[in-house]
C-alpha cells in the first residue's frame, strides 16, 4: 500500500476558490486565516497526519482495540503517541472559542485537517472527532460553570468526549430511550445501558467526558422527554485535577466489519449508586442540545467519506502505476494497468467523486463560518439554511460515494485487492460504517425532503438552485467552449426543480410520497451539487491560468476531473430522476 | 441471521417460464427433465443446501481454512460432512455425461442447485464448482484414456478439481505465465508456482485433480505457447486406487477479505523432480482448452452473484420485519422498519435485482442446453452465439449487482449490519471477490465489446435486440395496460442499439474507444436484459393467472418486483447511455 500523502494542493484550491476563505479572513472573526496561515496549517498538519497517524492505520486494523477484565481498553500500538502528537500540536483546537483555549479559525480550515487525519487512520480519527462534537454541544448549551470546567481540557485534547444516544431498542428512533436520570441535589444520577459508543473507553487520554441522553422521572413520552447530561469518567475536582471514578464502565467491545482500532463500547452507567451527571441545557430539551452536536457531526462524517475515498484513491493509483499486465491501446509492450482505458475510467471515477465530495463538504462547512461573519438576521438565516440544506447531502451523498470509491479501489487491485495485506479491503470495510452512523442515508434523505424542503416550502432549495444557475452563467462567460456541458448541468438543475415541485404539490395527498422519493431526491441533489462545484472548479482553473499565465500539473488534472465528472458521472442523476418521474406517473 | 430457505418457487417459475425447460424435456437428450423431476430435484436439493450446507456458513467464515506445517489444509467444522452429503446425493453430477456417471440433466437445472449451495455457503460451494469446471475441461478436451481415468471419480465427487492459471506476474495477462512443462516419456514434468488456487489443498475428498497451465520448451511466446496439464495430487493406479503422492503442495493460504472457509492456496509444483502431468488436448493449445472451462465458470460465478444476493436479501428481510423503529406512514404505533418506505425501497431493490440477475443467468445457461438439442449448424450456432454474448453480462452485471445488494443488506440492518455477528457483513465480504475472479468486470466488458460485438460485427447483438423487441410485442398483447412501461424498455433497447452502432462505426479510427465505452455498454446491456426478463416474468404471471384463475402470493410478489425493476431500476441505463453519448460528442 502507498504511504498517505495529504492532497494539500486540492485543499488549498478548494479553500481558496470554492470556500473563498480570503473573504472570511477579511472579517475580524477570522482575521488570523490569512493565505500564509492557511498554507502553514495545511503543511504542518499534513506532517502529523502523514508521519504520526498514517503509520498506525494498517496495524491498528489488524490488532484492533481490546478490553480486559478490569473494563480497561487497550488501543493498538502507536495510537496513544499519535494522539499526543495531535493534541500537543493544537490540531484539535483550531475552530474553537479562544475564550476556552481554542484558536478561533474557520471550521472550513479545521475540516481540511480533519480530512487528513481521517484519511490517515479513520478508526483513530474518531476519538478527536467525537471530542469536537462534544465540545460543540457543551459550548452551545451548557452553563458557564460547566463550560469553564470542561471545555479547556477538552479543547486542549487532555480529555476526550463521547456521544451516548443508542440503546438496543433505540437506534434511529430515540423516542424509545430508557436510560434514566434522577435529581440528586445539584447533580443527577444516571442509570442505563448504551450501545455503539465510539471511543467510550480507551487509554489515549486521562479522562472521558460522556454526553448521555436519559429520561427524568415523569418526563413526557417520546423525544420531548429526553435530557442531556455530562457524565465524566473521572469527576473533576474544583482545582481541575481528577477526582473520584464515576459509576460507569465499558462492558464489551463490538466485533466489527471495519474501524477495528476504534473501541465501540457497550457502556453501563450506574450499576452501583448511579453515575453522577450534570444537566446540559434545560430538562427535557436534550434532543435539541444533542442536535447541535449531531448536525456538525453529520458534516464531519460526510468529510470522512471524502477522507476514506482519498486514501483508497491513493492506494489504487500507486498500484495501477506499478502493476504491469496486457498491452494498452497504442503501446508496444506490456503496460502499467493505469494505461488501460477501463482502469483509467475507474481511477478517474474515484478521483472525480472524491474531489466533488470534498468540494461539497468544505463549502457546507464554510457556510457555518459565513454564518459567523454574516451581518443582519436575514444574511445569517440565509447562511444557516444553506448549511442546513447541504448537511444531509454531505452526510448522505459523500458517504455513499465512499462505498463506490473504496470498492473501486479493491477492483483496481484485481485479485490482490481481495487479500487483506494489500490494504485496499480495509478501506472498503472501514468506509461501510459511514452511511450508517450519525443517521443512515435513509434518515438523511428523510431529513432532506422533510425538515429541509417541505418545512420551508422549498425556500432553501430555491435559493440553492438560483446560485447554481448564477454560477452556470458565470461559467459560460469564462468557458464559452464548455456551453454544451454547462447546459447539461442546467438541465439537471431543472429536473431537480421539477422533482421538488412535485414533492411540494403532492405530499399532502400522498403521505408515502416523501419516503418513496427521498432517496432519489438526495441522489439527484448530490450529483447536481457535485456538478456545480466541479464546474466552479473548472472556472477557477481557467481564471488561475489567465491570472498568472502558467499551467500546472494540478490545474490540468483538476480540469480533467471536472470534465469527467460533468460528462460521465453527473448523468447518473437521470436514473434517479426517471424513478421520481415514475412515482409521478403512478400518482397520475 | 435468518436460516437460509431455498427460493424454490422462483427457481421453478424461472425454469418454466423463462428457460422453458418443458421444451428441453421434449427432446431425447433431456427427456428425464419432466416437471415432476424438476420439482423433485429442487425440493430435495433444497434440503441438502438448507440443512447440510447452510449451517456451516457463519462458523466457516469465523474459523477459516488453516494450513499446517505438513502442508495439509484443515477446512472448517462441518465442511467435510456437507461435502459428503452433497456428493453422495449426486448433486454434483446432474449435468454430466451419463457415460461417465453423470445424470445428463439440463445445465439450467443444475444451475438452480448450484445457486442453492452457493447461497448456503459461498466459500464451501467453490469446491464442487471448481470440480465441475475441471470436469468440463477434461470432458471437452482430453483423450479417452484420461477421461476414463479421471471423469468417473470427479463426477461422483470422490475427487475434486482445481484451475491453476494465475502466477504473481500473470493475472489477467496469461501471456506472462512462466511455469514450465517438459516431456518425460508419455508424461510431463511440471515446475512452477501458482497463486490464488481455490481449494488447491483440502481435507474434504481423497484426491485433487489440478489443471495446470504451463509452457513447453521452445513454445511460442505469449498465449500461443501455453499447454494444459492434468496434475493429480495422488497419481491414480490403473485399478483406480490412489498411488504415489505427486510433487506438488500448498505453500501458504491467503488472508482474504471474505470466503474465509475456502482455502486459497499458493501452490508449488515440482520442487523435487517435477510434478507428473498429463497433457490435455494438444501442445500449445492450452488456453483454448482452459477457455472451455472458463466460459462456463464465468456463467457460474455470475450465478454466485445471484446466490449471495439472495442470501443477503433473506437476512435483510427477516431483520426488517422483526426490528421496530419509528412510525411508518399511516401507522399509529412503532412499526417494523420494513414498513418504512425507504427500507421497502431497499428491500425491493435487493429483490428485483436478484430476480433479474437470476433470470439472465438461468436463461444464459439454458442456451447451452438448447445448443445441445438444436438441429442444424445454423440453429446450433445461434444458441452458441447467444450464450457467448450473455456470458460477460452474467459474469459482469450479476456480480456487480451483488455488490449493491449485499451492501444494501448491511444498510437495512443499520448499526447492527456493521457488527460481524449479525452476518450481513459476511455476505458483503464474500461477494467482493465475484467481480474479480474468473476475469474482472473490466475484462468482461472488453470481452463484450471485442469478441462478442466487434468480432461478429454486432450480429449476435442484433439477434438479441430482435428477441427483446419481439417479446415486447408479445407483452403488449398480454398486458395492454403496461404500454407506457413497455415503451420505456423499447426506448432503452433503441439506445443500446445506438451505442452498438456507434462502437461498430468508430472503433477503426479510435482505438481507445472500445476500452472507454466497454463498462457503460456492459451496464446498459445488463439493465436492458434484466428489464427484458422481468417483463417476460410479468407476462408469465398474467398468463398463469389467466390459465388457472388463481393468484398466489408468489405471483403478486413477482409482479411487484417486475414493475419495480422496470420503473425504478431500468432507468439507470440512462446514466451509462449518456456517458457513451459524451464519448460520441468528444469524437465529434
Amino acid at each position: 500500500m502507498a504511504e498517505y500523502k495529504a492532497p494539500i494542493d486540492d485543499f488549498a484550491f478548494t479553500l481558496k476558490h470554492l470556500v473563498k476563505i480570503d473573504k472570511l479572513a477579511q472579517h475580524d472573526t477570522f482575521s488570523e486565516a490569512s493565505t500564509e496561515m492557511v498554507d502553514a496549517i495545511l503543511s504542518e498538519a499534513a506532517k502529523v497526519a502523514e508521519r504520526e497517524v498514517a503509520p498506525t492505520n494498517w496495524n491498528g486494523d489488524q490488532a484492533g482495540a481490546t478490553l480486559d477484565e478490569q473494563h480497561a481498553v487497550t488501543t493498538p500500538e502507536g495510537f496513544k503517541e499519535a494522539y499526543q502528537a495531535f493534541s500537543e500540536g493544537g490540531w484539535g483546537s483550531l475552530q474553537f472559542d479562544p475564550n476556552y483555549g481554542g484558536q478561533g479559525l474557520p471550521l472550513s480550515l479545521s475540516v481540511a485537517v480533519n480530512e487528513m487525519v481521517q484519511s490517515a487512520n479513520l478508526a483513530w480519527s474518531l476519538c478527536p472527532l467525537l471530542t469536537q462534537g462534544a465540545i460543540e454541544a457543551i459550548h452551545a448549551n451548557a452553563s458557564d460553570a460547566l463550560k469553564q470546567q470542561y471545555l479547556p481540557n477538552m479543547i486542549s485534547g487532555q480529555w476526550t468526549g463521547t456521544m451516548n444516544l443508542t440503546e438496543p431498542q433505540a437506534g434511529s428512533d430515540l423516542a424509545l430511550i430508557k436510560t434514566t436520570a434522577s435529581r440528586d441535589g445539584d447533580q443527577y444520577r444516571i442509570k442505563g445501558q448504551k450501545i455503539f459508543i465510539t471511543w467510550g473507553e480507551h487509554d489515549v487520554a486521562e479522562n472521558i467526558i460522556h454526553l448521555v441522553l436519559a429520561r427524568l422521572p415523569g418526563a413526557p413520552e417520546g423525544v420531548k422527554g429526553i435530557s442531556l447530561f455530562i457524565v465524566p469518567k473521572f469527576l473533576p475536582n474544583n482545582d481541575g485535577s481528577l477526582g473520584e471514578r464515576n459509576d460507569c464502565k465499558a462492558l464489551s467491545l463490538e466485533h466489527k466489519l471495519g474501524i477495528h482500532g476504534s473501541p465501540t463500547c457497550v457502556m453501563s452507567f450506574g450499576e452501583n449508586n448511579g453515575a453522577i451527571g450534570f444537566l446540559v441545557g434545560e430538562e427535557n430539551r436534550g434532543l435539541a442540545c444533542m442536535f447541535t452536536m449531531m448536525n456538525n457531526a453529520r458534516l464531519m462524517v460526510g468529510v470522512q467519506g471524502t477522507a476514506i475515498a482519498e486514501r483508497a484513491l491513493q492506494d489504487a493509483l500507486a498500484f495501477a502505476e506499478e502493476r504491469k499486465q496486457g498491452i494498452a491501446p497504442g503501446a508496444k509492450t506490456t503496460s502499467a494497468i493505469s494505461e488501460h482505458p477501463d482502469v483509467e475510467r475507474m481511477l478517474l471515477t474515484m478521483r472525480s467523486l472524491t474531489e466533488a465530495a470534498r468540494a461539497i463538504g468544505f463549502v457546507a462547512c464554510g457556510g457555518l463560518d459565513y454564518e459567523q461573519t454574516a451581518e443582519g438576521d436575514e444574511a445569517i438565516a440565509a447562511c444557516a439554511s444553506r448549511v442546513s440544506l447541504l448537511t444531509p447531502i454531505v452526510k448522505g451523498w459523500n458517504t455513499e460515494i465512499a462505498q463506490e470509491v473504496t470498492s473501486l479501489g479493491v477492483q483496481v487491485h484485481g485479485g490482490m485487492g481481495f487479500i487483506e495485506e494489500t490494504g485496499a479491503a480495509q478501506h472498503l470495510r472501514d468506509a461501510r460504517i459511514l452511511p450508517i452512523y450519525e443517521g443512515t442515508t435513509g434518515i438523511q434523505a428523510m431529513d432532506l425532503v422533510g425538515r429541509k424542503t417541505l418545512h420551508d416550502k422549498g425556500a432553501a432549495f430555491a435559493f440553492l438552485l438560483h446560485d447554481i444557475r448564477e454560477d452556470c452563467k458565470k461559467a459560460h462567460d469564462t468557458l464559452p467552449a464548455a456551453e454544451a456541458i454547462i447546459s447539461k448541468l442546467l438541465t439537471a438543475t431543472d429536473k431537480l426543480e421539477d422533482a421538488i415541485d412535485f414533492l411540494l404539490k403532492n405530499t399532502a395527498d400522498h403521505p408515502r410520497l416523501m419516503g418513496d422519493m427521498a432517496h432519489s431526491l438526495l441522489q439527484v441533489t448530490g450529483y447536481v451539487c457535485g456538478g456545480w462545484q466541479m464546474l466552479n472548479s473548472w472556472v477557477a482553473c481557467e481564471q488561475e491560468r489567465q491570472a498568472d499565465g502558467t499551467n500546472t500539473e494540478y490545474l490540468a488534472q483538476k480540469e480533467q476531473t471536472a470534465h469527467f465528472y460533468l460528462q460521465h458521472l453527473l448523468p447518473r442523476y437521470l436514473g434517479y430522476s426517471a424513478s421520481i418521474k415514475a412515482l409521478e406517473e403512478a400518482i397520475g
